[in-house]
């Protein structure tokens, strides 16, 4: 099992938004940005993994700001850090408007892959290893979202979530 | 301002998984589901409001089982609550094989919309009344997922909110 | 060889007309809204067959009132009637504006799809049982559109058809 | 108000049946396929009127023979016939595989288009000149054409009808 | 090894421009021309070989006038020559304004295909036999531009081209 | 009239090879990549101008190795100078297979935008500043391309270009 750094599946797409990707206001619609989203969360799971990947949950995501049509959006993703067989994605996400070079953040998110064989049965990943302080803080806070996807899905309770417990008190 | 029941905003789309909706093992991509939640969504927020709608966020999704091309995916939306320019929606996503019948629950999600005039500003929508004991349940319960996600975005903090006092004590 | 009720087959699907979809004047293009009829009609006889169809015909269409960028389009298909290897499956749609509440018949269509094998020859279908009225009375006139079709297609004569004799007298 | 020949009016286009285009079984959808008629019928329509056109009706469409992924096809759109604000216009669709090089029809249709203003409102048309004796046959039988979409839209009783009653005579 | 005439290759794309083929001022966009420019020679390289062909290259291409929203393009193909086993393609595009009825050329491009098997390498096609004068001056011509080809690609000296010391002396 | 530097206007895209996008063997059409590649070098050419800008020519492009489905395209693209109102700009393109570690040159090409106001006309746009070693080659031998343009459309004689008799020579 190899390792990989932070900055080897890091991954980016600049994106124009045409008008089949907005709403009647002429504004880019969550769910073509969510789209966008996804494909290069995967690209960047893949270039960790070198394995096939699907989406196993994407975490909550705000959008805060409009983003019209004729505007440029710019994804960079980047995984934070692998467990067994799966990873977590961080993507975030610009929009830029060219004609008055206005940029902005539009929002980030999580999205976790599991890796899998030609079967689709999970694969064990390589490791992930943060390098820059900013991805060193996002390994280690990792483990908490991690506990929160459990908590949400059912899967765990708070009371034996440390990362919650300290969280919530 | 007028009342409409959560029925009247019921919203529900078949979809049919095409070769461009699908990933290299031939299974439906997570990012293309979610932008078709996000259109069931955004209808049902219009049914609800009369009114242009923007996406203003998405809630913790997990993708539960691997949907393959030439399948179909039905999906169900409909308006749990009302805030004063918010909407919650629920959409529920169903896989089914039509040449061996089966048919299970791929998963659920809670996307939230505005609802804006021409000029993008949030306005007051119509109040929506549960009527089934479900639908009831889903609106007692909307004021604690809007707890979550206040508390995800930064802009509450968990001893403020009753909710997750409750839930996580 | 097992029978299926029409209410088995019954399938719904609501669409958002997006730029693409619509022509100069922004109104819906009769190939796309024909494009979205045949899906809808071929997952019905999907239903009732459990097997891969193709569509063998579409029958006299006519699209009554223009549906406009923005609106959402209801469509409705269900399975009128089995026959060896062929369906006729019929589809309502329904134009709405949202924001006007507006709601209005756009048209109605009667598709024939034929159940084939993985060679792509045709195999014999589950048989079909109406129940209600409506179910009942389009279960019988289907035999007269058949005739109609076959009729038309050029392989049956008008004096050999019942149906057309009587309803032409 | 001007005059056009048939010949002004002809369109024609080659298509390349791409995965989106086609079913489980690689063969062409029929809505795909309606889809490409009714684009190529429109600039038909709009040749011979110099005007926005809006799809009113299709007659009868059969799907001979199955159409594979990889394959052309052809499409070959001309209008028969001027009525007041509407046209008649045939298309002939041939499928071309050009590995083998075999070449074989697929099926006609007609298609019936109403010229309209900016509002949408019906306006006169040119009238449509026949040159060729094939064009002479279609322009003359253009009007039972016409008479049996009456008859099947409800609009017209066989009875009033001279050419069904000479047909089914 | 069969011959084929120039007349064999001919193919013909009649395109509507929609919405997302353009950019914020309504044009249509350069590179969704090429792409259909490329979609019509490969069928023209296809008929001339009867095999599965890969785009080699494109030479130098101008776009001179805008292309509005709602105007049609008119694309011709034709392969001019063959050589071992790659075929120069031409393609003549022009735009129509059908309200108009302003007709103008667009531009011309030669595209290069190799003709592959399922392997995908090289294989000898057929030869391509003009028969008209201007047939048969393109096909005089195409030495000239495929040594400029390979001049460009860097796989041949200005001073080995006997048509470009011609040219440039 | 502002200055920008090359890496100002420098952007990246990562695009997933999909099924739509490739032929019968599942390589990517060589029309598609087109597509992306002016995407990419428009929204440079934007970066650079502050401006709508619109394709005036493509240069000679090669496509030296096939692209498989599955695998990711990465573009790079980047405004090597601009003249009066036209830019040129560089895009390079690699191919990666995510499950082998393989990436290769793709190729690389020279587009040529024209800044234009709401009415389409051109107008002036800003220098571009070359600030590293290759940046400065770029920016030096553009000149000899724009002659080779100038050349190729017929507005330039071999004789009246300094480079191409240095070239020639």
């Amino acid at each position: 099992m190899a390792t990989k750094t932070v900055s080897e599946t890091f991954t980016t797409r600049t994106e124009l938004v045409l008008p089949n990707d907005t709403n009647t206001l002429g504004n880019l619609m969550g769910g073509r940005l969510m789209h966008w989203m996804d494909i290069i969360t995967a690209i960047c799971a893949q270039k960790a993994s070198n394995r096939i990947v699907v989406t196993a949950s994407v975490d909550f995501v705000e959008f805060k700001s409009a983003i019209k049509l004729g505007e440029i959006v710019v994804l960079e993703g980047k995984v934070t850090r692998a467990f067994t067989s799966s990873m977590e994605v961080r993507v975030d996400v610009w929009a830029e408007n060219l004609q008055t070079g206005d940029k902005r953040k539009s929002n980030s998110a999580y999205f976790t892959f599991v890796a899998v064989d030609q079967n689709g049965n999970p694969i064990p990943v390589n490791q992930i290893t943060p390098e820059t302080d900013e991805d060193k803080e996002l390994y280690n806070s990792a483990q908490s979202r991690r506990e929160l996807r459990l908590l949400l899905a059912g899967r765990m309770k708070a009371e034996d979530s440390d990362s919650w417990k300290k969280l919530l008190s």
